[in-house]
C-alpha cells in the first residue's frame, strides 16, 4: 500500500514540498475528471467485497449501503466541479478514500480492502477512457455526416482533381468531400481496437500481483459493464499505459486525416482559387481589410493533428524500454491521454460545424477548368477505348490540345461512371451514409448497455 | 500519365540525372519487393480489360493470356532475385511494363490502359502489406505461444513481484511470461485494424480520379482475394501512405511490448538477480572473461523499439498537412513500412527462439525471497479477511515483520487463487493457448483463401 | 491588423463562440507569463515611437511616459499574479491594450501603431525563452556542481564498471558521477545557440512585411538588451515558431542525459545493488514495508524525458510543410515550448537537490568485485605492457580467472592513471569545477547586462 | 575485450546465424564509409603506443611504421570502394584487424593493445561525423548564396505578403528569398554546437574505464586533429549515440526550413498563381499534358524534413531511460546519423541548384495586387503618421477601399524603409553574403588545419 502524504508523515516520514510537487505534477486539476469514474469503480469493488464469502463478512450490507450512498453523493460532486482534490491528497484516489473516511470513519478506510492504488487508477482510467471513445466516434460519425451531406448537395459540380497539386483531371466536389469521409470512416477499427483494449476490466490485479482473497473479478467487471477483464493479474498491471498509447495512435490517425481536409479548405479557399468558403463566424477577420478570412479553425485543425501525433509519439516513448510491474512513470500517460481525446474530439465537433457552413462556389469551380489540359488523360482514354491504338491515341491528344479547350466539365464528370467514379458516386454515397448509421447505432447500444449496468451499479440521484 | 525517364526525353525533355537520383532514391532496390505483387494487380487489371464490354475489345483472350505468360515468367524472376529494375525504369512498374514491351511488343505498352501508375502502385503495396501483415501474426502468435509454453514450464516457481522496480509481492515465473503473451495478444486489434485497411483494393481509381471507361472495379478486387474494394476513387488515391501509416502505428504497438520483454530479460539475467539465463548462442561474449554473456539480441530489440515508434512518427508526420490527391512525398511511406515491417518480424523471430532457450534458476529466484518485506502486504491482508481490523493488521504486521522471515514463496504464491492470480494461473494459460490456437487458424484460413486466389489469376509455374 | 472578439462585433461579425474557444486555447492562461514581458515590449515600441522624426510626433514625451507609467503598474500586477486575461482578449496582448485604454483611453490604442500582433507576440515570446533558458543554465549548472562534488566525494570509491549492464572493469563512483556532469555540460552549446536565436529582436517586422514609417528597429532592439535585431522583416515572422522549435531540441538534449542519470540511480538503489541511497524524502514508501523506498522522482525524470523529446518533435512536426509568413498554427507552439522549459528546470532542480542529498555504499560497492573476471581485462593489459605477447597474456588470465579473486578494488582503480582515467580523475574534475564557474560568470554579466537594460527601459517601481 | 565471431568458436561458442544477422545489421555495409576513419584512429593509437615510455616499448618505430603502411593502403581501399566487410567480420573494425592480421601476423593483432571496440568505434564514428558536418555546412552555405543571389536578381519586384496564407501587405520577391537564407544562416550554431561536441576525441577510454597503462590520450587527439580530448573516460562512452542524437537535432532544424521553402515554391508555381518556374529538369511532366510540370523535388524535400526529423527523434528515444556505459543499443545510432546526414546534404545540393535555376514572372507577381485590399494597411499606417488619429485612418481606409485599387505595388514596396523592410533590403543582403563569405572563410580553415594534421599522420598515397 502506498503511503498518502499524511500517513507519510507518521510512517515513513514526510515527503519534501518540492518532491510532492514534482512527483504530483497536475494531478489534482487531471483528477477531477476521474473522480466520477473511480466512485463506479470504488463502487463495485466494494459491492464485490460485501458478497464475498469470508466470515466474518468483509462489508455488511449495511455498511456497502453506506459506502454507496456517499460514492453517489461524491460523484455528483465531482460532475458538478464541487470535488476538491489538494495537493496532499496527490490524486482522486486519496480524496474519495479521504472523503469516505471523514464522512464513515474507519469503514471509509476498509473501502480500500483488496485493492491497491495501481489496480484502482488503472480502472478508473479505462472507465474513463472507454467513455471519452464512444463521445469520439459519436463525433466522429458527425463528421463523416457532414461531409457526406456536403458531398450530396454537390454530388456532380465539377472541381479539377489534382496531383501534385497541379491541375490533373476533372473530378467532383462530391468526390472531393465524400474521400474525406470515407478516409475517417475508415479510422473506426482503430477507435474500435482502442476501445476493445480499454473495455477489459483490471479491477482486482491490486500492485499487479494479485491478492490472497478470494476476489470476484469478474463480478466486479460485469458490475462496470465491461466485456470482460484482463486476465493475468500482471498483463493488467503492465497494460497501465499501453491503454493511452493504444488510443493515442488510434486518436492520432483520425487527426492526421482532419489535418489533410483542413489543408484542402486552406487551400481551396484562398481567394486564387475561391472554390469554396469557410463560414464567416469560423474565421478571424481584419479591421481594417473586410474581405479577408482567415482560416483559424483549419490552421490550428493541422497543428492540432501534428499535437495528437506527437502525443501519441511520447506515450509509445515513455513506454519503450520499461521494465514489467508499476513503474512511476506511469503517471504521465494519463495526462497525455486526455490531451489527446480533448484535442481531437474538439477538433472534430470544430470541423462538423465548419463543414455543416460550407459553401462551395460553382462558378470558381467550373472556371478552373480553363486550361484545356485537365481533359486530356480522360480524351486519350475514350480515344483508346474506341478502338484507336495506344501510342496514336496519345500523340492525337497532345498535338491537339486546343481542341480540348471550352468542353464542358460537368460531361467530363459525368463520363466516369464506373464505381466509384466522380460520375457514379450516389451508390458510394448511399453506402457512406448506411455505414454511418450502422456504425451510431452499434455505438448507441453498447453505452446504453453500459449506461445500465453503471446505473444499476451507483443509481442516479435525483 | 507520368512520363518514364526515357520516355521524357523525347516528350517533355531530359530528366537531369541529380534529380533522377534524388527523385528515385531507393526504389530500383525497394521495389524489388514489390515487383511479384505487382505481376498479380497487373494480371488482374488485363483480365478485367479483356473481359470490358466494348468493341472493338481492348484485350482478346490470347492477347490476355500472352501477358499473363510473362508476367509468371516476371513474378518467378522476381521471387528468384533475378528481376532487374534500373534507375531509368524508377520503379517496379515502370521495369515491368518495360520488359512486357520488350517481349510482346506494343501489347505490352497497352496494360497500362485504363489505369495510372498511382493506382497500380498503391494495388502492389496493398498486396505486399496485407502479405507482411499476416506473417507478422503468425510469428506474434509464435512468440506468444513460447511465453506460454515457458511459463507453464515455470507455472508455480515463485518470483518476486515488484513495482518501481523494488521488491514487493510474491509472484511467480509463470505470471511473468504470461503477462507479456497477453499483452501481445492485446495487439491483434491493431493488426487486425491496420489489415483491414490494406485489405481493400484501390485499382481502378486511376490517378484518383476513375476513368471514362467502363472498367469493373469490383471484378479486380476479387481476382486479388481482397476483401472489397476503396468505394471513392479520390479516397483511394488518398489513403495511399495511410495504409502505411496505419500499419506502422500497429506495429509500434508490438514493439513496445517486445521492448519491455527485452527489458526486463536484461535486468533479471544480471548476476546480481540471475532469475534467468539467456540462452549462450544468443550473447557475444568475452574472450577473456568466460562467465560474461551480453544480452546484445534484447538490447537491439529495445532500440528497434524505438526506431519502429520513430517510423511510425515519421510516417505520421509526412502524412499531416498533406493535400488531397498524389503527392510526391508519399513514395517515402513505402520505405518506411518495409523498414518497420521488417525491423518488426526480424524481432519477432528472434525473441520467439531466445524465449525458446530462456533459462530459469529456481535457487536465485526462491533466495531473492529472503527480505520479509515481500510477504508484508499479502499477510496483512490474511488477517483482515480473518477478521482483523485493517489498521490493527497493518500495524502488527509491521511491527513484527522479522516473523515473516523465512516464509515459504511457494506457499505464499499458492494461497493467491482469484482469477488470474500467480496461485490460478492455469485457466489463463489454457486461455492464451486457446486464444493463439483460434487466431492462427483464422489467420491461415484468411491466407489460403488468397493463395487460392492468386494462384487462379496467374498460375505457379512448376 | 487582427481584429479583436469585441471589434469583430461591429467590424467583421461576431466569431463564434465555440470557434473563439476552440482558436484562444488555452492563451488567457499561458499569456499570464507573457504580459510581463509585453509590456517591456510595448514600452520598448512606445519609447521608439515618440523618438520618431515625424511631424507631428506620434508620441509626445509626456504621452510616452504616461503609458509607460500604466506598463510598469500591468507589469508589477502580471508579476504578482493579478493581472486578468479574459477568454474576449484572447492574449496578454489584446489584454493590455485594452486596459491602457481604459486608463488613457485613445491614447493606449495607439500604442499599436506601426506595429502587428505577429511581432509583438514574437518579440515577448522571445524576451520569455531568452530569460528562461538563462535560468535554465544556471539551473544545469548547479546540477553539474552537485555531481562533481559528489565525484570528489567519492573519487577513489570504487564501483564496478558496466558494459550491457554486465559487470566489465573497476571503475569508481567519482567517475560515474562526473561523467554524467560532462555530458550535462556538452550541451552548453546547445542552449547557447538556442540562445543566440532567442536574443534577436523581431519589433518592427509588424505583420512579416515592415512599414511605411521610418520606424527605429535598432533601437528597439537596444532597449530591450538584445544583442541585435533579426534582419529581414519576413525572416523575423518565419522565424516565430523556430525559436521555440530550437529551444525544445536543446532542452530535449538536457533532458536526455537527465534520463540516463536518473535509469542509473533508479537501477544502482534497488537492494540487490544497494551502492547508492537516495534521500528518503524524494521517494515514497509503503506503509506497510518500512524498508521500501520507491525512486519515484528518477521515474517520473526518465519520462519528463520522454515528454520533453515529444515537445520538441511537436514543435519540429508543426513547422515541417508551413508555408512562410504567419499561420495560426504557430499559436501552439508557446504552450509547448513553456511545458518543455517548466519540465527541464524542475527536472534539473530536483536532480540538483537529490544528487546533493545521495549517500554511496562503499561496502556494497566493494562487495560487487567478488567476481574475479571484472578484473581480468585490466589484469591482462599489464602483462602485455610488461613484455608478454598479447596472445599469451589473454591465455594466461583467461586460464588462471580464479587468481584474481580478491584483488584489492582500490588498488585496481588507482593503476589506471592516464588523462580522464578512474584513477587520475582531479584535473578532470578541477576542469569540470573551473568551466562550471566560467558559464556562471558568463551567465550572470549578460543576465544583468540585460536586467539593467530593461530597468533603464521601465524602472523597478519600489 | 569483444569476441569475435571467429574466436567466438573457440572461445564462447559459436554465434547462432540468425544471431550474427540480427546484431550485426546493416554494419557491413554501412561501416565501409567508416573503414577510411578507423584507418587514421588506428595509425594515431599505434603512433601513440610507439612512443609510449614502457619498456620493452609495445611497437618500435619499425613496427609502427609498417602497421602505418598497410593502414594507408586499406584507406585507399575504401575510398576506392574495394575494402570488403563480412559479415563474419561484423563491422569495419574486425576487418581492418583481420586484414592487418593477415598480412602483418601478430603485430596486426597487437594494434588493438590498450584500447577497446568502443573507443576505436566512437573515434571512427565522430571523425565521419565531424568531416560530414563540414560538408553540410559548405552545403548550406551554397544554399544561402543562391537564394541571396535570386533575392538580389529580384529585390524590388513586388510580391504579395501572405498571412494565413491570405493576400495581406506588400512585399518582395527579394524579401521572401532572403528571408529563407536568413533562417537557414540561423541554424549555423546548431550546427556548429553539433561540431563542437563531435570534435572532441574518446580514443583511449577503451570499454569506458581506461586502461592500466600509461597511454597519451592528448598526444592521440592531436594527432587526429581534434580540438580536445573528451575528459572523463566514462564520458567518452557515454557520448556514443548522444553526439548522433545532437548532429540529428541540428540537421531537423536545417531541414525544416527547407520543407518550408519547398512548401512556398510548390504553392506560388501552381498555375493559380504563376509567381515563380522550377527549372524543367528538376520536374516530372506528364506525355499528354506538355504544360504540366510536377514539383517532385521540392514534394520530396518536403517528406525528407519529415524524416530527419523522424530519425532526429528516434535518436533521442533510443537514449532516453539508457543506463550509463555501452549497450548495444547504440549501434543502431550510426545509422540513423548517417541517413539523416546524407538526407539533409542531398537536399541542400538539389535546392541550391534548383534555386539557381527558379524563374520569378513579374507580371503574374504584379497582377496579384488587383484586389485594393493588399494596400489598406499600410495606407492606414501612412495616415496615422501624417497626423490623423489611428481610429479615423483606420476607418477612411476601410469605407474607402477602392480608391486604392490600381495602386502601384512598386511604389508600395518603395515606401517601407526601415531596417530589413522590403524597400531597403540592401544592406541586409550584403550582410548576408558578408555572414556567408566569414562563415565559409572559417569552415575551410579548420577543414584545412584538420586536413594538415591528417595528412601529417597517414601522408596521402601518390
Amino acid at each position: 500500500m502506498k503511503a498518502t502524504a499524511k500517513n507519510a508523515k507518521t510512517v515513513v516520514g514526510a515527503i519534501d514540498p518540492d518532491v510532492l510537487a514534482f512527483t504530483v505534477g497536475q494531478d489534482p486539476v487531471l483528477d477531477l475528471r476521474l473522480a466520477e469514474w473511480d466512485c463506479y469503480g470504488t463502487a463495485a469493488h466494494v459491492t464485490m467485497l460485501s458478497r464475498m464469502k469470508v466470515t466474518p463478512k468483509l462489508f455488511s450490507q449495511e455498511e456497502r449501503d453506506a459506502v454507496l450512498r456517499e460514492l453517489a453523493k461524491i460523484r455528483d460532486a465531482a460532475r458538478a466541479g464541487k470535488f476538491k482534490i489538494t495537493e496532499e491528497d496527490q490524486d482522486c484516489h486519496l480524496a474519495i478514500e479521504r472523503t469516505l473516511t471523514e464522512r464513515l470513519g474507519d469503514l471509509g478506510k476498509r473501502v480500500h480492502t483488496g485493492r491497491s492504488r495501481n489496480d484502482q487508477s488503472a480502472t478508473a482510467i479505462r472507465l474513463f477512457v472507454r467513455d471519452q471513445l464512444f463521445g469520439t466516434i459519436e463525433e466522429l460519425l458527425d463528421l463523416a455526416k457532414a461531409l457526406v451531406a456536403f458531398a450530396k448537395r454537390h454530388r456532380k459540380l465539377p472541381m479539377v482533381g489534382r496531383t501534385h497539386l497541379q491541375p490533373a483531371m476533372p473530378s467532383s466536389v462530391g468526390t472531393w468531400a465524400d474521400a474525406w469521409a470515407e478516409e475517417l470512416l475508415g479510422t473506426g477499427p482503430f477507435l474500435a481496437a482502442a476501445c476493445d483494449r480499454a473495455d477489459l476490466c483490471p479491477l482486482g490485479s491490486a500492485a499487479s500481483y494479485g491478492v490472497p482473497l478470494p476476489i470476484d473479478r469478474i463480478l466486479t467487471s460485469k458490475l462496470l459493464g465491461f466485456h470482460g477483464a484482463v486476465g493475468n493479474v500482471l498483463a493488467a498491471g503492465n497494460s497501465r499505459g499501453k491503454v493511452e498509447a493504444e488510443t493515442c495512435a488510434a486518436l492520432a490517425q483520425v487527426m492526421v486525416t482532419l489535418s489533410r481536409l483542413a489543408q484542402d479548405l486552406i487551400l481551396f479557399s484562398m481567394p486564387e482559387f475561391g472554390y469554396f468558403s469557410l463560414p464567416k463566424e469560423f474565421c478571424t477577420g481584419s479591421s481594417i481589410m473586410p474581405q479577408k478570412y482567415n482560416p483559424d479553425v483549419c490552421e490550428l485543425v493541422r497543428s492540432k493533428a501534428a499535437q495528437v501525433c506527437g502525443l501519441s509519439a511520447t506515450a509509445n516513448a515513455i513506454l519503450v524500454g520499461m521494465p514489467g510491474g508499476y513503474n512511476r512513470d506511469l503517471q504521465d500517460t494519463k495526462k497525455i491521454v486526455m490531451e489527446a481525446l480533448d484535442t481531437t474530439r474538439a477538433s472534430l465537433r470544430i470541423l462538423a460545424r465548419l463543414v455543416g457552413g460550407l459553401k462551395a462556389h460553382p462558378d470558381r469551380l467550373r472556371a478552373a477548368f480553363a486550361d484545356p489540359g485537365v481533359f486530356a488523360t480522360d480524351r486519350a482514354l475514350e480515344l483508346v477505348a474506341g478502338g484507336m491504338p495506344f501510342r496514336d491515341a496519345y500523340h492525337q491528344v497532345r498535338d491537339h490540345l486546343e481542341d480540348l479547350r471550352g468542353m464542358d466539365p460537368d460531361e467530363a464528370v459525368a463520363k466516369k461512371t464506373h464505381f466509384g467514379a466522380p460520375g457514379a458516386l450516389s451508390p458510394v454515397l448511399a453506402a457512406h451514409d448506411a455505414l454511418i448509421r450502422v456504425l451510431r447505432a452499434d455505438n448507441r447500444a453498447v453505452r446504453a448497455r453500459i449506461a445500465r449496468a453503471l446505473r444499476r451499479l451507483l443509481p442516479e440521484t435525483r
